[in-house]
């Protein structure tokens, strides 16, 4: 019943060890159905290496297991939160990337710094804050998904334009409308992360990109008169 | 007799390897039969591209040879002193790993920055100090395995809770219930450094996880309600 | 009709991802035909692992497309302005890679610090600044060809003897007489960058190479009386 | 007739792009054949991709080539004055390896901060200045040869206790009784050499290592009583 987006998850997840962002355990990927209401996400705690296809579990928007005889990711309270008020999302990564996390753990943004950056988004990767003591001790999982929309309430983000967000002192989530944009921004911001790292540990007075190269970058690849990549 | 640790220390060592731990024959792991008091252990500078199951080495908790017609890895006596004195330690891992090991070479503590690092110990991973120059000069590789626990003592540290050590200026030795544990932790110390040096680089003035995070991300995945993994 | 440069500009690509030059489709090589008047250059936004042969297209110096049915990359105007007034390269290489980018990024010259570098250039690699908001909001992929020139001859650099410039904020680009020697500048360049990047870090105070010793290592490769290489 | 040697030396430079050490040409691996005088050398501006057992070329200890039609490596006086002068060596690598690169480009000598630098040498990896300007003008790769030996000198070390150099502003030399030695070193200084920066920049107030840890570990494996390895 739910095999598309089994397979698709499954695929999913793959990628992260070939692309370099996870070891181990350290991540996890889900899909959504918006017409059954269901979304795909790894079983927790299954290492990569030998994680299969039967092994993706289904669960509804209250995180609920609607199919599967695992348990599912730790982390899945967070993507149904998501997907519950980010109703456009179709697909959900979390890693602990190295150098998204090193920034997520220093509580810094990631700054906006070249054009690799503005070619996928306009502003500073924002790093929400880590969640006051109530909302740990509370329903966590749950409420990280909340402490993630409240911060782009704050900024005055839309979770369409930007796709990513650190969790400070913990790590990355990154989303798209597709798992494989999803994945694709994970990777990109890993490698956004890690030319900012080496950009502000050799010049730490450089200043950001500034507003027409940002917004030509942006508006080449993503605006009315797009002319980046294929148009399909 | 003891084909089953020899097979499992091979295998185990192999590992290292393959998860970029170690380079020419800078490493060893061991792994214990309880039942027959004995452990098997590397060959002292035998390169890993060339090592081979039969030529692993068993020893007694005293450090001799028990089985084997190598000479067995130098630091074999540091394995027998916290294979004697801890007793449900099943298998131990020495490597030289990059960040690790310069976190040992800088006599710093790895603090702790973010959940990665809380999934799996809730304190700064310990840096033994150098030891005294009358140790060094005496049986030094028995007195290495003191010189461990006597820093855990001075801590208030349990080996079944926090499974890493480094030893300053020398470099990290991990354990665990088994040698898939052990090398599970010497691969998440390397990944905990590497994100820690990252951090403190970027951030110098960055603060530790604050105490509910750390204890919710431990407490998830081994307190008594823990809902991380498939619970077997 | 174009077959030979199409499938050299498809070969040169495929360097890039091979010599860890490029992630996604964060890059582009173009091969010139300097008899037919155009250029062959990659497609934009299609991934380098199911780049196909075919896919590549050809403009000519104004950057209008002569053959092939995929748009061209977004930065061809860059490559036609380049050919057209630089008229002995043969192929031009842009890639964001890491540690040149991050350069670029801290709008630095990459200075000269060692043989290494000295043996492909006796000038520090040089940045050019961020364009004006004119240029930018003009005809940009046109007007970066422009600044890369301008730079140079503000500089006094000819085009044949420094191979190689950061564009600042963006990212560099390397050029050759052929492809081979391009996707190589392409290379080196990153090598130089990363360890000047480490020389830097490492010792903030450090000297730019003497001008006996540049002279010395870019004589000995480049010079009359070269005795670098086989000579051929 | 010089069979052994070539083939030795193919094989040992084919490890150096296996283990990590080299990019492109960037390095050279020599094998002797002291009852006949000659040594066998990479030829010059060959890829370590392309490179044949047969393009091997034979020098005698003036550099002289005495068999091959290649030319041989642009650093081969200096290969064949450290083999007249230093009688005991089988072979020489030179490479421009990240790390050991960055500390020569900063003209500093590699610091011992740890037991992996002391399991080889008691002293900080030495770091020859840069020639003079005279030296520099002169027979230069000739030149090389003997600034090296002259740090020795003046340093009061023996090439057969320090089996590795790093030149200012150039990069490293390491040697051995053996080519599988001499390559082996070459990895060793380019490990520790990472874990030094590391450390430097984690911590720059770090201490040496202390004496007493310098000798054990030295004497463990190198002394009258050495007890690594399996004493062959």
């Amino acid at each position: 019943m739910y095999q598309d987006i089994k397979q698709a998850c499954f695929e999913a997840n793959m990628q992260l060890p070939k692309l370099g962002l996870v070891v181990f355990t350290f991540g996890n990927v889900s899909v959504v159905d918006r017409e059954k209401g269901v979304f795909a996400i790894k079983p927790s705690g299954v290492p990569y290496e030998s994680l299969q296809a039967d092994q993706i579990v289904i669960c509804d928007f209250d995180a609920k297991v609607m199919e599967g005889t695992f348990r599912p990711s730790s982390d899945t309270k967070t993507h149904a939160v998501l997907y519950k008020h980010w109703t456009e999302i179709g697909s959900i990564v979390h890693t602990h990337s190295t150098y998204a996390t090193s920034f997520a753990q220093a509580q810094m943004d990631i700054p906006i710094l070249g054009t690799t950056h503005a070619d996928h988004l306009t502003v500073d990767v924002p790093c929400a804050p880590p969640m006051s003591d109530e909302m740990i001790k509370g329903d966590y999982e749950y409420e990280t998904g909340f402490q993630i929309m409240n911060h782009f309430e704050k900024k005055g983000f839309s979770y369409k334009e930007v796709e990513m967000v650190l969790l400070g002192n913990h790590a990355p989530f990154t989303w798209g409308k597709n798992a494989e944009k999803a994945v694709y921004n994970a990777g990109v911001l890993e490698a956004v992360a890690q030319m900012a790292y080496l950009t502000c540990t050799l010049n730490p007075r450089v200043n950001r990109l500034k507003d027409t190269l940002i917004e030509k970058h942006y508006e080449r690849k993503h605006g009315k008169s797009a002319y980046y990549g294929q148009g399909c």
